[in-house]
């Protein structure tokens, strides 16, 4: 099949890999609003030929969106106007106000919109990497809003990259990641600013960093894009689960001020539970 | 040389296992007030045999204290009354407390304040593993305080264990730990407890962990009796970075809610920083 992807970046990239090598994408056509992303992918062997959105469109039977959801959000009511039968996916960490902007689009039929829940933090075209999606989840949203055909073939797609689908409705989905990814990634954003503001002497860093904060800083490397637009487009759900977060933390600095060490214990035997899940 | 290793967890249990194995330890005392986890550690070869107190005094050139913090106080002063020429360390992620503990006892020279930097989130035995140390800094704090040969003894293991040693007072090593792992710690747990309050779904959280949070999380499987220990005894040092960190996340949420999305890449784009030095 002829495909095309929208951004060449960690995700749209690894993407192209997998999808090529498995035999899905016979031909891929890539695009990039950076020409040194777009570059780098051809010679890199990612695609084979660096092409326009009418290139895209005509080119190929489906489109996938792996740009920031601000992008998105802009770019896929105007691929909508312009496709005839193609098929179009995306792959945002936020759905909400992308389906609510297509909502009554006459072709929102040709829109599968799904979030593949994978990624490193690392970006660009160089962080391609073969197996990136293998095992993980993948949340299709609104499913009853994409035609069967073009679900069917966004699904299978996924099938080719090894992901577990899951289903949800859009307003759901963004709850859910609110909790088990945007969190952690400004959880970790903040950690970096907290030790960089603090640790004027960057090679203590760099030689304590394996007492625990080398993994829990690692998603600050993340590129701040992506996240500014994520957060942005969930910022509800996000705020929410901010305060509940601020709140855990006023939780522990008030056990230790006062030596409620008992209290302190039973915080941390709470949050042991989640041993049992993961 | 025969040592013995008091508390036989993942941090004691892993030191014998390399100690052994690599021909610095001939013979290896145990000692734990879990009698389950001793004998597991004599029947996993972890330990030659179980002793006590006296036994390890007795039979043993060199005692490894690797129990939590609060323990470690208790015993140190009453284990230096004991001994005659034998040589005592300790692993603490905390060492000020311990240090003032014993500043002025008479045979202060003989112990070695140590730190390895290292550890996973697992506990007990079971958990202990060869190669935990290996490229790790070990920091030893305080080391005009010991006498040479004490020092060149405990230095001597570390290289077995294939560690970096790095020299600090134990104040400076209390306030750099509180920002490289404890923070880490304490924003790990947090971050368990504010995910388990609000997803009554687990399956959801075993489902979309992939999304960042798994790496941010693991820190909240570790031990609370080494933590709160860890926790009570560096609470200033704590309190101060929590403050901070709090103070951030705060930045964000103001960010994100009066969506200065200019300041909040530029949040981002300081946290990638971090890219540099790790």
């Amino acid at each position: 099949m002829r495909i095309s992807i929208i951004g060449l970046g960690l995700i749209g990239g690894s993407m192209a890999i997998d999808l090529r090598k498995r035999g899905f994408a016979s031909h891929i056509i890539g695009i990039d609003a950076n020409n040194l992303h777009a570059q780098t992918a051809l010679n890199i062997g990612l695609i084979d030929e660096v092409g326009n959105l009418n290139q895209a469109i005509e080119g190929s039977e489906l489109i996938v969106l792996a740009i920031p959801a601000d992008e998105t959000i802009k770019l896929l009511p105007k691929l909508l106007d312009k496709i005839e039968n193609q098929i179009i996916t995306d792959a945002c960490s936020v759905k909400a106000n992308i389906c609510e902007r297509i909502k009554y689009h006459s072709r929102r039929s040709n829109f599968v919109a799904s979030h593949p829940m994978a990624g490193t933090e690392n970006s660009g075209p160089w962080a391609a990497q073969s197996g990136l999606y293998d095992g993980k989840a993948v949340i299709f949203c609104d499913a009853e809003d994409s035609n069967p055909q073009a679900l069917s073939m966004v699904k299978k797609m996924y099938d080719y990259l090894n992901m577990r689908p899951l289903y949800m409705n859009a307003y759901n989905h963004d709850v859910h990641v609110a909790y088990v990814s945007h969190i952690s990634h400004i959880s970790s954003f903040a950690l970096a600013l907290t030790v960089l503001d603090k640790e004027k002497n960057e090679k203590n860093i760099f030689n304590l960093a394996s007492g625990g904060f080398d993994s829990t800083v690692r998603l600050a490397k993340s590129s701040a894009d992506m996240w500014a637009s994520i957060f942005e487009n969930n910022s509800d759900n996000v705020i929410s689960v901010l305060d509940t977060y601020i709140d855990k933390l006023n939780d522990f600095k008030n056990a230790i001020q006062e030596n409620q060490n008992g209290h302190l214990h039973e915080l941390m035997i709470k949050a042991n539970r989640i041993k049992k899940i993961l």
